[in-house]
């Protein structure tokens, strides 16, 4: 494994959490802070009905320098109209007096419910002495901005002298096109805005994008790099390769504990005509509700893989030439059902990874999907989740 | 309510089912028979990975003239190469030999597990004798096709001096593009078979194609229209209204049979900029898990729909004029939650309906979708469906 034993921000960095009283006992308001102005650059939701903090932080993230990122959990602030964005406005605000820096180098997110008005007083005077609390334990930063995740996470690993540090949170209401709810990307690397922000694109495209809980693309999703520059220079090949290998760690930390999840699903599609039709075949296995309970079931179920590459209605398939391993176990080639040993495969299937490949040998390129089982649980949490 | 209270096959029409060995006791193979040759149109799955009686269809309909329609159930004879169009030709064969009619008068269905060869023989000795067993109650034919389905199913309704009769099976692995698994619709009126064709697109259009229970397209859905003439001509106008009709009711009940569905759930969108979209952004809704589990435990989730409706990336969509009602009851307008009752729109919403609709106020275009809620009941039945 590339990651640290225990994730640390990177120099220059730290992060507080605490309860500001919008949930009754845990916390419910982070803050991410860099000692010096950062180079920054983000991407958010494609969402039409897009959060208050997301409009607002599309236009911060224009000036490409930030210093804090202020995050709460329990309200989204999405729905909300023109009220909306001036409380989002005066959460950074607050953070900012708080730290001590200019309001225009801090980033907002909020996360939880939709429509209903930010309790703005209640964050203003929460985020009041959280300096004090600043630690580099990025799980400390990670707990404030959980919501139905059952563990906080955070992942570190080195790129050259720099390090970079991933604090996320996901669970539901998530699929690609900005796949995770909330990403935070720290790294005391020296790069410009534009550089970090060419290198995020590619990073998230094979891995936040590839990634769907529940087909349901949330209205927050918010990821955003700062980068502060403190350990010098780092080769931008070499950065750019861990930084991808950081993505989809998070990505798989996310897959795996989607709602319900008990397994963490992946699909790949190799022998493509091209990337566009390789990722949306992998997505549409990952996304397919029966692939999902078969997953869950431990069932290797050719003929749910067959109809969800199926499903690519205007893509180069040739059903002559299509190959289906599950669990590594090639089970379907030559349009038949290869004979191979179910329970062995079952077995296989019953761990903590379902892995899906599949070959169509009509072209070269190829992508991977990253999803989970569908179980009662998801069901459990998501019909007894009130609106109020 | 239109339909009758007792579904009768039409003047000419009838139908016969009985266990032929596929099943352990259940039936599975079903036979429908027109005494004279009737006009006949069909659409099938997009699904790439259509089955072979799928292909052999496509076929046959060309002439567009049927005589019989003949079904089996537990194996759907999907994934299985040349063997399985040379078995689905033989079934067909068998069916014309009991009958005394053309080959080519017959149509075939194969619903079930995908992935292995149709057990060809005990279908061939099945059929033998069921031209004995014929009669005019849809149900009986209706027996012998279902799957995961709660019940059998067939409606009646009159249009002019005509029956219209439709029997259906479906439950899982549906959704639009031909959304139904099996569908028969039989009617004595008169119309030619290119008459008959443009009805049935246009109907199957706004009923069977706005249907989802949980994305998944099947790789066996067929929709077939036979009009034996006996009841002589009927206005077209009248026809095709009464035939929507009967479409609409029974995707309704499709929908609310779906698995382990305990409601139906609809979503009109109105007000869209166009026809595409209204269908596209109505399907969003019934298609999304949060607002299926939202429906499944009485909960007016505002957000869930917003979100929804976000998802229509490249929608016209006025967040500011966007007005959502759920139940009946509005509960958002002008960018912000509608102060309502909630636990008298959980009431509303704890029957056997959700229903939810949304004005864009961006255009006059508008459409409804149909779907069910998800519970435990669709996880439970589809992790333990074991495909051998």
């Amino acid at each position: 494994m590339p990651f640290h034993n225990k994730p640390v921000m990177p120099k220059g960095f730290s992060c507080a959490s605490k309860n500001c009283g919008l949930k009754i006992d845990e916390k419910d308001l982070s803050l991410f802070y860099s000692d010096t102005p950062a180079g920054a650059a983000a991407v958010f939701t494609i969402n039409r009905f897009c959060g208050a903090p997301v409009i607002a932080g599309r236009e911060i993230i224009r000036a490409g320098i930030l210093q804090a990122i202020v995050v709460n959990s329990k309200v989204s602030n999405v729905g909300t109209g023109e009220q909306g964005i001036s409380n989002a406005k005066r959460m950074g605000a607050a953070a900012a007096r708080e730290l001590g820096i200019p309001a225009g180098s801090v980033i907002m997110s909020s996360t939880g419910v939709i429509a209903r008005q930010l309790p703005i007083e209640l964050i203003e005077e929460g985020v009041k002495g959280m300096k004090k609390l600043l630690t580099p334990d990025p799980l400390v930063g990670a707990e404030g901005i959980m919501t139905t995740d059952t563990y906080s996470k955070a992942l570190s690993l080195s790129a050259g002298n720099s390090v970079i540090t991933i604090i996320g949170k996901g669970s539901g209401m998530i699929e690609p096109n900005m796949a995770t709810m909330l990403i935070y990307i720290f790294t005391d690397a020296e790069f410009s805005a534009e550089e970090l922000d060419s290198m995020l694109r590619e990073a998230v495209h094979t891995s936040f994008n590839m990634l769907s809980v529940d087909t349901d693309t949330s209205t927050s999703d918010t990821c955003v790099i700062m980068a502060n520059g403190l350990a010098g220079k780092v080769d931008k090949d070499e950065f750019l390769s861990r930084l991808k290998e950081a993505c989809i760690g998070m990505t798989k930390l996310l897959a795996r504990d989607g709602e319900g999840a008990s397994k963490l699903l992946t699909a790949t599609v190799n022998g493509a005509y091209d990337e566009k039709e390789a990722r949306y075949l992998a997505k549409l296995i990952i996304n397919s509700p029966l692939i999902k309970t078969m997953a869950y079931g431990a069932d290797p179920n050719i003929g749910r893989v067959l109809m969800a590459i199926g499903k690519g209605f205007d893509c180069h398939i040739d059903r002559s030439k299509v190959e289906v391993s599950i669990g590594g176990k090639l089970v379907y080639k030559n349009e038949s059902r290869i004979d191979f040993n179910e329970d062995e495969v079952r077995k296989l299937l019953s761990g903590e990874l379902v892995d899906i490949i599949v070959e169509l040998h009509v072209g070269n390129s190829c992508a991977t999907a990253y999803g989970c089982d569908l179980t009662e649980g998801y069901i459990k949490e998501n019909a007894s989740y009130y609106s109020s």
